[in-house]
């Protein structure tokens, strides 16, 4: 029997990746108190779930648009370093599987394939996450070349300043990004050694001032910087801890969400990540206020058991959960999906 | 010695049974949280007994009614598919055991014995459970049999829109119900294959003007639908969540019951299942409002292991240890159970 | 080394009895969740320790008394049936140890030593535990020759109307009390088989009626009974669950001592039994407002161990802990330990 | 691949230690309840990080002061028993690793080097941690020795007027401290073995009677104590539990920390040991108002491991970790690190 949800695919993966690669994927920072905390935070919320509506298949609607964007289903692919080191088509497979699934996919600075060839594989729309590295102007570079090969928004991550101590890369002694990777986007970019540019809330002026993409802050935790975020214009943020890879013992982003909700109050966009797993997680997240959710390991396990079918399917068997949650729950379209659905 | 629980029947039953069938039994959904938080929320409530009241086998008594219909402990059991995969007799088995217990048996639409065999073979009161498949007009002819062979209520299923992700049946190629067995009720009915009716709660006229019975809805976990529930006329109402087969994550029932005793303010009964599996168990839910509650599993670990007499057997080890509880805590009626036995 | 905590003389006991008495002695009622929560209880409850106090050995002190009785320490020997399963020489050799320890030993109505014997053997206090068993008459003349031997108290147990279901003896097939034990106070009484007299509150006016010593309450869970065992006049009670023994799921008698603390309101004594190994859960009992506590399963490990030698060392090993976490947390005296001293 | 935490140093110097000398550095009193709940403390605690905040190198500062000694991060080095236990060099090696990382080490009063010496080898500043032993003349005379060897500050342990019981020591027989080793600033003492002399809060006029050093009262665990050392002139506290060696149960010191920050209120400064392991734990002490934190047994082991280069390492890495948190929490300096960075 194949495997029959994203758990089945992420012990796949680890079986076919050699253990530094694998470690790379998976691991977190310190002692991974917040990776396992995020899963324990989606498991410990409760739903209340509504009977005897009308949940029949032409009353199910999951589609919905992020940033104007029509999508299929509230759940992107999250930006995620190095794909070719789960499969040899790396990037460009994730892309064609987002796009058969009617769904964004953020492709990372640190992409193993570059911005003109994962645009070119794509048929569907993409987003570009963009690390300011090595220097502003190849970082403006990057944006105009996203924009060129239509890249719809910047998802700017704010939550890397400096690496997070991932000790199982430390051991493995892998370099980070591990070395014979990242040429993609960086061809002939000199000084690739070089610190990242450091950002500020001022760095926004800057990145507004060189590209009329749409602007998401990823990595937003509190309602301080979610205040802050809507002030400085920005038209969304992802809800994230970076995968429990930044800093260990961050609040989970599930539990930062509903502080952040009630800051922003509309005025933009706003999504999650961390610990998405199953098809009541994402409802969890939606319930809380989130417009949609990002997922990132599992695209990747994926990736590594069967290419861009492996994607693929990783995204409908999480679409299929999430009907069925929508349908069990009583909550047949995204706008009946509220806060009265679950119990913290 | 033989079993002195029903702890003791499920290790019996799990050694008799293969495991495909087991696992349609023991199995829930997704990663089965429900199932583990049903036990768990139990454990956590903590009883306050008082002393020093009569408490001799004279002034014990459970003795209760549900619906007008007398029975001998505030225990039912629970609709089930598929009896007879634990034993031959299946729910005729399971009848006579109830009779002789002196409580009701709620026959499931998806029997492997028919409506009138079960009758046949029942000699206390029975209740039909109805699932709308696979049209209204087969579900209505399911409820005129019903009346016909002497069910006293209707119990509708309102918690499974559509079947829940139960991987362990997946897994073992299961399909559910598992082939031959879904004859019983439904022989020379024409495209058992088409997908059930969808319910909504105008669904409630129609049952009504298709019968007298009382009406009970199963699968309420909201204040809000057991209002909807009381506006709509039902005559009494099960606390559910399937077992934790449908919608994984979903509240367990005795942690819901609370705030749905309160929104029904008395005017319906409420019964629970979910995770019973002690005397100490029954009187907590009773405490919180419940007026009878329902088990399920450990009903069909006493038929796998002992056909009618396991089943009586499991009946009375539970009416034993309810006694004990009774006694132990200074609750010698139904009556004197209030929500002061119990802090959560 | 010899045994340096109660629960070195735990294991040795455990090594030294047939698997059928030893778990007479430790089992509890249905799956235990009372002795195990009895035990976390007191590890969850955290010390405010108190700095640059005298507690010098001269400053210490932790003498007291109950019911006008000194005690060296605020610490009794339980009411435990059957010390000879332990040792032969049985509730002698503990009486012997509590003497020396200067302390209460509560012998038990199902003593496998005659009170006479018992109180030959004593050189300290004693109280007797009353069962009304087999007849109030039988009872009236247990309570009369405890009055004659000199016992200063009688200790009511009002929590066991029935017996707790407590399978480990089940499934050894022992019966309460085991046969051969039973003799000691009831030598030539008739129909010792005859159930137990069932108790109520007017049964405290029958116990008044023949005797003018001191009455306490044993088994008192809630404020409820507290307020009415006030009421009754009785001279004091102790909070406890019967060492999970009865009804399971109770709540753990130290989370039940603070309202029942705030019912009685000083107006009579108040100990507490139940999950108490160290010193500091004996300090966290005088805090919360309990006059003293009393052990059980320890004593009988160290009677199993090393017969009144072992009783003594056990009692001692508290004596000392206490002593040391008395020091450690600035409270030198009894009077000084107080509510401030926990964190709940 | 060397050590890359203090985990890793823990697991080297077990290896490398006699058990007796592991079990008495590693070990708690009773049942090590404590000990457990401090890690477990930190782990709760959630970090709020901020984000767009300048972090890079220039702006991340996190050097302070102690008692106007400037140091070159928040963290100092316990005052701990017996460091040639570890290492034959001892104390002196401790002393040159503090110094080499810009921090104060508290040299204890039952060091395996004297005071001279380990003034000798350092070069950084150094406190002297006191026991009033074997006589207040004795401690006199080491305050004058601590004064005239150029130690700054005096740090009166206030949690041991008895030793806690440390069962582990009990069952290796090994004697507090172990006998070879307690020389060292009693040479010529006569009657080393008297009891240690009490403390009271009248014990603070003696010591200011006979130094002018800073005073520091180390093992305040409640806000009345705290309150009773500002009003009692103190320059300094650390909140303790003395490792979990004394009171077994005892709260652990960051749950303790905010109500004594808010009664001190500003008033003298707020160290912290227990438990740190990781920047994130510093991070979370500084944000819950202490000044700098300390640590013990991580000294330990990185002297057992490699001398002074072992501890060392082991403060680089406490430093280079709570660089990495205060950057990717987006506080790089310590007056940005306010309470608002943790949910509890």
């Amino acid at each position: 029997m194949g495997p029959v949800n994203v758990f089945d695919y992420e012990k796949l993966a680890q079986a076919r990746m050699a253990p530094p690669l694998w470690d790379y994927y998976q691991g977190g920072s310190d002692d991974e108190v917040t990776i396992r905390a995020c899963r324990t935070a989606f498991e410990r919320i409760k739903l209340r779930p509504r009977v005897l509506v009308d949940v029949s298949p032409d009353a199910l609607d999951m589609r919905t648009s992020v940033l104007g964007t029509p999508i299929s289903m509230p759940l992107l692919i999250a930006p995620m370093a190095l794909h070719c080191m789960a499969h040899p088509e790396g990037e460009c497979a994730t892309a064609q599987a987002a796009g058969k699934a009617g769904t964004v996919m953020i492709a990372s600075t640190v992409a193993t394939r570059t911005i003109e060839e994962i645009a070119q594989a794509a048929d569907g729309p993409l987003w570009f996450q963009l690390y300011t590295y090595p220097s502003l102007k190849v970082a403006e570079s990057l944006v105009r070349r996203a924009e060129v090969a239509g890249y719809r928004a910047i998802v700017l991550t704010v939550d890397l300043p400096v690496l997070g101590n991932r000790e199982k890369d430390r051991r493995h002694n892998v370099t980070i990004p591990p070395a014979p990777y990242l040429e993609a986007n960086f061809a002939g970019v000199e000084k690739v050694g070089q610190k990242w540019v450091p950002l500020t809330w001022d760095s926004l002026a800057w990145l507004r001032s060189i590209t009329s993409l749409p602007i998401i802050l990823k990595g937003i935790l509190t309602a301080e910087d979610a205040q802050l975020a809507v002030e400085h214009g920005v038209d969304g943020m992802v809800v994230s801890n970076h995968g429990g890879r930044q800093l260990d013992t961050a609040i989970p982003s599930i539990e930062a969400l509903p502080e952040i909700v009630e800051a922003v109050a509309g005025r933009c966009e706003i999504y999650l990540d961390g610990g998405i797993r199953r098809g009541t997680d994402i409802l969890k997240a939606l319930a809380l206020g989130a417009r949609a959710v990002l997922i990132g390991r599992p695209v990747l396990w994926g990736l590594a058991v069967n290419g861009a079918e492996g994607v693929y399917h990783v995204l409908e068997l999480l679409r299929h959960e999430l009907e069925l949650a929508m349908a069990l729950s009583g909550r047949p379209t995204l706008a009946s999906i509220d806060r009265s659905l679950v119990r913290m």
